[in-house]
């Protein structure tokens, strides 16, 4: 099979259909000059229409089980649709994507699900589905720096998953990185993923917000790359998540995907991976997306109770599922199009429905973050609802790795965490080292 | 591609040579009844050789991550040299294997090596190498259920990655299980895994000697399995990573496997898998292994330094490389025969550069782990000493992920592990939330 990259072309274009100016990929530049809209990735689906979807299937097929570099990526298997004129020697992979879709065939059952399963996400590099994105980052980086655009350093503003990321990936590539975090509001354990990385982290006097504005400010030079989410080049990997999925289902697309969202970007890239699908010809049909909200930060469920006619933004209180919690978020307008075009629900869980989640899926063999817990407990609401029916097949995407939230899960099962279900929780048993009060203690 | 499964057999074989009576893998039985001799299992090699090595390779290639259950196992897409005998219903996996063989091109670059490749076990279901064999084990726990065997539960005396595994494949099975700790030598935290997947957890008042002292009489009952490493069930998922690392490098066998070794069961299934492979005629040379102990933990190298002639236990220090802190090891005969016939070497680390090899190892984009950082820096010091040549090829394995030493890392970057190269520790850096405070640091 040929790669044939040259034949295909991707570049940015203003999100603003009435713009629609774009721009090369090899240029700095996020936000569009005209009317300073974000930026999107486009393909040119024209010449990738050329093939037909069984080529497509064949070739992402032969190369999910390849060795052969960059194809131990489940991301560059689909190189094409994701950066088709990247050169293998500007590749910076640690082997992201291909991750398990994990059967949770026992759980399945109990419900009277025809399938569930957990797209792992999180057993992934750094630990999270950041990887997929930042892999396209710090390759396209790579790339421009080879061609001689003056870039000394990629940079974001976080306070987990997208610094270690980043940090990761720009360590392999030896490219600095500079990371922008809220001092006091973040610990050392939270950190230590770019601190190890060797990503020069600034604690910055202010909280959040101000670390973006700093962020913007530092990269507005142009040697320094923004690598937030703003940049859409990470939507590019995180989209192959859906063409996996399909895959690993063989080619039959699932009646729901369940997916936790906070910022939005994530369901956006969802959606555009289904649709390059669909319009590629590789799927006739697109499954059903259930968006899974913290009570304590969702505007977006606001919004869907509206039928989307109006959105408000919210102050997001604290929930243990930290990575969502957002207010504002950045990708709303993308993903109400994806959900109105993907028939989608959005359903909310409390802190103790996320906690209660994710322990029972820990009953069925599971290890799940915070993150997914809010995907499980929609996921039960809604079958429980009937809104997911008997027999359905659900895919439930788990976005980070349950060994990053130790602290959530001894409470969790000390009782710390108010209001959960008593049942879920396991305690150790003290006991004598004698054979007798053992065995007393196995009968009970 | 038939599976012919039934062609195939495998038992379980006395590990003294002079006895070497066999049972069937169906029997609940550990150790010899003639002698008390732990158990090995035999394959029939011959029936085996009826296919050619190049059937072989077609076969494991085309089912490597094949999404076609249980293919998407890396353990079972070598269903036939694991347990033959297996039927699909009673497979118990969580994608185990398959893990991705992370190519390490700057480091090896600086070090002028041929390749430095780290084999991530570590990023797996439950965060460990340990995944393999327990996949197997409990496999076969539920095909002797399913054909009567009066089993009730599974059970092991762990303080970590073993009773991580054990849980979770139980759970996933809907089989009990019970984990025997010593009371107040283990955290919560260390223990979270096999709580939340629901396990019975023990905490003795006793030591880890106790406690295997404990699971032993339990599990004499026979209703009650052991799932300890003194079962060699867990051997057989364990030796397929020597397939897998072999696979991912085009079938070439690489100059050096690092690994690091406690109780030595890890290098004797490396081994195993090896001389299968040779055995077979997949390959026609065996690498060199260079195993790594703790300096606070090395009866092994003792005993390498007398070249094998006396091997003498040790009680066993403190070290930051907990799981592999043993004095006398189980396997260590094994390991002995191993080391002979692949003309190993055993190299030690201490504490301080145990610390500061997974630290370089960060520094190219690695997250690693105290028994990972072991194994890297006897790598270093052999190729510093010239045992491992310029141009050579080696392959690290990781055994855990580094997700589970917080407490490592964090301790290591901020100075706390007493002699450690403090160029490689890295620190937050506070600053204002102004730009030119942000670009006066980013300068200097």
């Amino acid at each position: 099979m040929s790669q044939a990259k040259s034949e295909f072309e991707a570049y940015f274009r203003c999100t603003d259909q009435s713009c629609g100016k774009t721009y090369s990929l090899n240029e700095v530049i996020y936000t569009c000059e005209n009317d300073g809209e974000l930026l999107t990735v486009e393909h040119d689906l024209e010449r990738l229409k050329k093939y037909s979807p069984q080529y497509w299937k064949d070739l992402f097929e032969a190369r999910f089980r390849s060795q052969k570099f960059p194809y131990s990526s489940g991301v560059w298997g689909k190189r094409e649709w994701v950066l088709p004129e990247i050169e293998d020697e500007n590749i910076v992979t640690s082997g992201e994507g291909g991750t398990h879709l994990y059967s949770a065939d026992r759980w399945a059952r109990d419900l009277g699900l025809g399938g569930l399963y957990v797209k792992q996400c999180g057993i992934s590099h750094t630990g999270s589905f950041k990887d997929l994105g930042m892999t396209v980052l710090v390759s396209q980086v790579k790339q421009m720096i080879a061609k001689g655009v003056p870039i000394r350093a990629v940079a974001c503003a976080s306070t987990g998953d997208t610094s270690a990321a980043l940090a990761s990936y720009a360590a392999k590539a030896g490219i600095p990185a500079l990371i922008f975090l809220p001092a006091n509001k973040v610990s050392t354990a939270q950190l230590i993923q770019p601190v190890a990385n060797g990503a020069k982290v600034l604690a910055l006097e202010t909280d959040f917000d101000g670390c973006m504005q700093i962020v913007k400010e530092v990269t507005k030079e142009k040697s320094i790359y923004l690598a937030n989410s703003m940049n859409s080049l990470r939507i590019e990997g995180q989209k192959t998540i859906s063409v996996e999925i399909t895959q690993q289902l063989g080619w039959e697309v699932p009646d729901w995907i369940v997916i936790p969202g906070g910022n939005l970007g994530n369901v956006s890239a969802l959606g555009m991976g289904f649709e390059m699908m669909k319009d590629l010809g590789l799927i006739d049909r697109l499954p059903r997306i259930l968006l899974a909200q913290a009570a304590n930060a969702s505007p977006l469920y606001s919004s869907y109770k509206t039928g989307f006619s109006e959105f408000n933004p919210v102050v997001a209180k604290k929930t243990l599922a930290s990575a969502i919690q957002i207010g504002d978020p950045v990708s709303v307008k993308k993903a109400i199009r994806v959900l109105k075009k993907f028939d989608g629900v959005v359903e909310i869980a409390t802190e103790e429905e996320l906690s209660d989640a994710a322990a029972k899926g820990d009953r069925y063999g599971l290890y799940n973050d915070p993150h997914t817990g809010v995907a499980l407990a929609a996921m039960l609401k809604c079958k429980e609802q009937g809104t997911i029916g008997k027999g359905q097949k659900v895919v439930v995407i788990s976005t980070a790795n349950g060994l990053k939230f130790t602290e959530f899960k001894v409470n969790y099962h000390e009782g710390k965490i108010m209001g959960t279900n008593t049942e879920l929780a396991n305690r150790i048993i003290p006991c004598k080292a004698d054979i007798d009060s053992v065995l007393s203690i196995l009968k009970s």
